[in-house]
């Protein structure tokens, strides 16, 4: 069996780690957002890769849910000592490994895609993880500037720094329009039996993958089931309910799954909590969505699983 | 008063420590060797540099002679569990983070005697510190190469990776015949009272300043004297008999006088073990030359410098 699953960061790599123990014998393309990447002092950082890569390569801090387990900050605080920054993006030094290598691999020329098969060869995470592309889309948030007007700030900034506290007018995909999917993404998705949305940022993290072109069509032909990142009404984690409001969805199960829309959603998983929720065209299931430990999380990438395997079997039979 | 010193590594760092403390009412600028700089991990690594800022400003590891202080490794295990070398340079983390900052700052297209300087803003080691050229200058050693004939080699990996355990056929410092001397070295030199050679290598330390086209013949415009790196036919510490056979120089005090020659040594300060030895037309004078604590140290440049004002003074005469 194939499954392509679309991803972001902590939420994505959490239940990727819960489908691989649900579905051990499925070969798993992972395509991973990279629109939160950013260059810090030189260095190229990929947030949300090196998250799934470190979750299901058995190195990243579980109680974060991103960075490296037993990390140490001396890089950071020798950078601080200079006076270089920012100091609000926190970088560890074994993590400050991963993008010193990485860094050396582009510079050398190799495109992001070979980087990350590079890095996955000691992370060993079990899947297949490739960037949404290798080419550099970069999400920007425009948010109010106090007396001059509005600004664009990286999605970083405003995530991490500003905590998402600023209101995002307006977010967009710098350089989505014109980038192309890195080699293997159309591949892996027209071989897939079925692509799930994993409960990841429906704005900055799958939203930013299917922006770029080529991708959502792809899926589109495929039978696709997500799993919903709201819960009655709040993102499960994160801060997903202030990037819906800069794009003008609600914050509940069924607005995003209408956001999706019906020409690329088959199936919705919800929590129990949305049990009533109901969107046509897109078969919609309820069941506990806390990915509370990992039997829990497993538990939910099953159902999804077997909702959309449910959904193929009656559209083959058509 | 004015003095410029030409220096290396570790013994040339610990030299400057007690001169800095010997006259601290004087002037002193440092010409850094960086014939011996390497790019590890894409990254811009200045040994000699970084050891005379660290020493001179409280951050060297003071038995090690070089790196920094309470120094941790989780970059490099990390770069060595991704399969990433070379292995044999130990750079720490707090190391890590200057190369980084010194990187970023030659990639944003400061020269890196603007980096050095930006550098030191953090270190205050006391002293002007200016590389001997903002040119890419690399001390390469050629080595017979088993059944291969002879090939050139970096040269820390020699003297690093080897240590020096290969002989040396020939030293060359590659690209200082196009260079030109950093912003401020021929005005440092040329404005100075004296000119001192700490007890650094005279062949890759020294000797590699020496070759940047300008510096020589504005050091011998001035008086000269020099400490010598050699205590009775050894080196006082590191391998520098290795370097002096590579260019047909004896081990010897003499020898490396001769070496440096009357039209650029004035002085020239021995050991008590080497009292005998004489060098036309060069004032050689003796006292105990072992760097073997700060107080022994700074009375060793004292010296240098009471012997470099004196033969001054003997030359203003005249």
């Amino acid at each position: 069996m194939k499954i392509v699953a679309l991803a972001g960061g902590i939420g994505g790599a959490r239940f990727l780690r819960g489908l691989r123990a649900a579905a051990p014998e499925a070969e798993i393309t992972v395509i991973g957002n990279t629109g939160d990447d950013i260059s810090l002092f030189g260095l190229r950082v990929c947030p949300d890769l090196d998250t799934v890569m470190y979750t299901l390569g058995g190195g990243i801090d579980e109680e974060q849910g991103w960075g490296r387990a037993a990390e140490t900050f001396a890089v950071k605080d020798e950078l601080g000592a200079y006076g270089v920054g920012p100091s609000w993006f926190g970088l560890g030094d074994r993590d400050f490994a991963t993008h010193i290598v990485r860094t050396q691999m582009l510079a050398a020329g190799y495109p992001l895609s070979a980087v990350t098969e590079a890095l996955c060869d000691r992370w060993r995470p079990g899947v297949r993880l490739i960037p949404m592309t290798d080419d550099q889309v970069e999400t920007h948030v425009v948010v109010e500037d106090a007396g001059n007007g509005r600004r664009a700030i990286h999605f970083q900034e405003w995530w991490v720094r500003l905590r998402a506290s600023v209101p995002a007018l307006s977010i967009a995909a710098v350089g989505a329009e014109d980038s192309k999917p890195a080699p293997g993404v159309l591949e892996a998705v027209d071989a897939a039996d079925v692509v799930l949305f994993p409960p990841s940022n429906p704005v900055v993290s799958v939203g930013t993958i299917l922006a770029v072109p080529g991708i959502r069509d792809a899926v589109a032909a495929k039978t696709v089931v997500g799993v919903s990142p709201i819960i009655g009404g709040a993102p499960v984690r994160g801060m997903a309910d202030a990037c819906l409001a800069a794009i003008g969805v609600e914050t509940s199960a069924r607005a995003v799954a209408e956001h999706y829309g019906l020409g690329l959603l088959d199936g919705w998983l919800v929590d129990d909590a949305d049990a009533d929720v109901r969107v046509e065209g897109i078969e919609v299931r309820s069941r506990p969505l806390l990915m509370s430990d990992p039997d829990a999380t497993s538990a939910i990438a099953r159902a999804a699983l077997d909702l959309a395997l449910e959904l193929k079997r009656a559209e083959d039979v058509r």
